[in-house]
């Protein structure tokens, strides 16, 4: 029998684990949000995690600005969170609005509340294997989800089709730390012969943004698969893996939607409250 | 034939090109090296780089302190260097004598001075495939030499074994990123059957600090091999990989000493006059 590795549950127990952090620190804990334009799909997201951060006792600051805010005007206001006491993590929904320079805002973020993980210094934190900082919430969403169903990466071949500064990167990082201890191949659109480097993976995790790159004959019989794609084909959302064959072959595999999906929101509010204990043990 | 790949003259070329930008900009440039307590070793590392500057027109301001310097000089010293605008590289030559934390040093270096490019900053840069920034100098060498010497990268399969925050993880990244477009596995000490995993690397590179630990049946034939290890086994230098024996399998091999050894000071020297280019573009 595969094994569906649903998201619903290891995303309420990071919900329950942050909520108990929370609650020892005695302090107020604050997520900013800013959000440029009306992009439906990122309305739809920043409303979600304001959502999941009140079921948390997370406090929220909901930053709405329209779509011709020009460059200068966000980074005051992003400047600003920096500089307000209630706000331990910033959040700045991506994609912005063409003719601004996302970088440049990014950037602008203070390190310490950096609660996407998408700051230089975030990621140098993953890369140095250093505890403090926010980590890119998917590829955390999934260490978490691993560990949640008690999958072993130790030894592990661990191959990550996909090279993105949000999940594939960080997540090949993540998995080649000390404490995973996996053997991790980055593999990508330019890999020659996907399949015969698939076939060795002990798990697979395929975030390409491309549905049905994975077939059954790309998997080895008993790996564990994990499907980061979100792919909307004839109106139906899809994974980039086939579903239906590589359930046949695969021990463990994601389904899309409700699989890595809710990892994403709650490893955002682990990160706010990670940040917000790091700033309280600087004394900042 | 197999290819003897020495570091002498793609370093050589590096350093010409540093020289003809230092040219370019129409001012000094600075590298500030902090020095702290008495290693031989240490001593011999940062003479060095001094006279490596000297020879591309560089500036260098040696500051060698005590070994009982307390934390907070070390750090006070770093940020009057950061503050110093005839500065434009600083480099902490480490390891730092016990006692003192080098990560709480390193990170208190401005990032557009961090020579090295061992800030978090600056190897999150790395991850971002972002330029302006410091890259980590020996896998940056190793970049350069493989392109000196028409080293195809595209679509090659990588094998990296050591997954050092200096050389291992930034050599990693750098081969991913989509200039060089290899196909990147990240082995070390608890990978499973290396030998089954090298054998299938195009492009081998090993960076363990492990004599011996890659000989002539873990090498696939016509691959190149770099070796980055530097070990002192009855009084010679050798390598992490059996030199002889690999020598009648691969298509090319460094030498230890004088592979890549060589090219670390030369990237150096890169480092410093690129952020002395990027602090001239910023105006600041």
């Amino acid at each position: 029998m595969t094994q569906l590795l649903t998201g619903k549950e290891p995303a309420q127990a990071i919900k329950d684990e942050v909520a108990e952090r929370i609650n020892a620190l005695n302090k107020r804990v604050g997520l900013a949000t800013v959000l440029v334009g009306d992009d439906p799909a990122s309305e739809v997201y920043v409303r979600m995690k304001h959502k999941a951060a009140a079921t948390v006792g997370m406090y929220t600051y909901d930053h709405h600005i329209p779509g011709d805010t020009p460059q200068d005007e966000v980074e005051d206001l992003v400047r600003g969170l920096n500089a307000d006491p209630a706000v331990d993590g910033i959040l700045v929904q991506l994609p912005l609005p063409d003719g601004l320079d996302p970088d440049a805002v990014i950037d602008l973020i203070e390190p310490g509340k950096d609660a996407d993980g998408l700051h230089p210094h975030s990621l140098g934190l993953v890369v140095l294997e250093r505890s403090g900082g926010a980590v890119p919430a998917t590829p955390q969403g999934i260490m978490r989800m691993l560990d949640y169903y008690d999958i072993e990466t130790e030894g592990k071949l661990a191959v990550i089709i996909g090279r993105s500064r949000l999940v594939g990167r960080p997540m090949g990082l993540l998995l080649n730390h000390k404490s995973a201890n996996a053997t991790v191949v980055f593999a990508h659109s330019r890999t020659r012969d996907l399949p015969a480097i698939t076939r060795q993976a002990d798990i697979l995790i395929v975030a390409a943004g491309r549905p049905g790159l994975v077939t059954a004959d790309g998997v080895k019989p008993g790996a564990v698969v994990v499907d980061v794609g979100i792919n909307r084909v004839d109106e139906k959302l899809v994974g980039d893996v086939d579903f239906e064959s590589i359930s046949e072959v695969a021990s463990a595999i994601t389904p899309v939607p409700g699989g890595v999906g809710p990892m994403t929101i709650a490893s955002l509010l682990l990160n706010t409250v990670v940040l917000a204990e790091s700033r309280i043990a600087a004394g900042t």
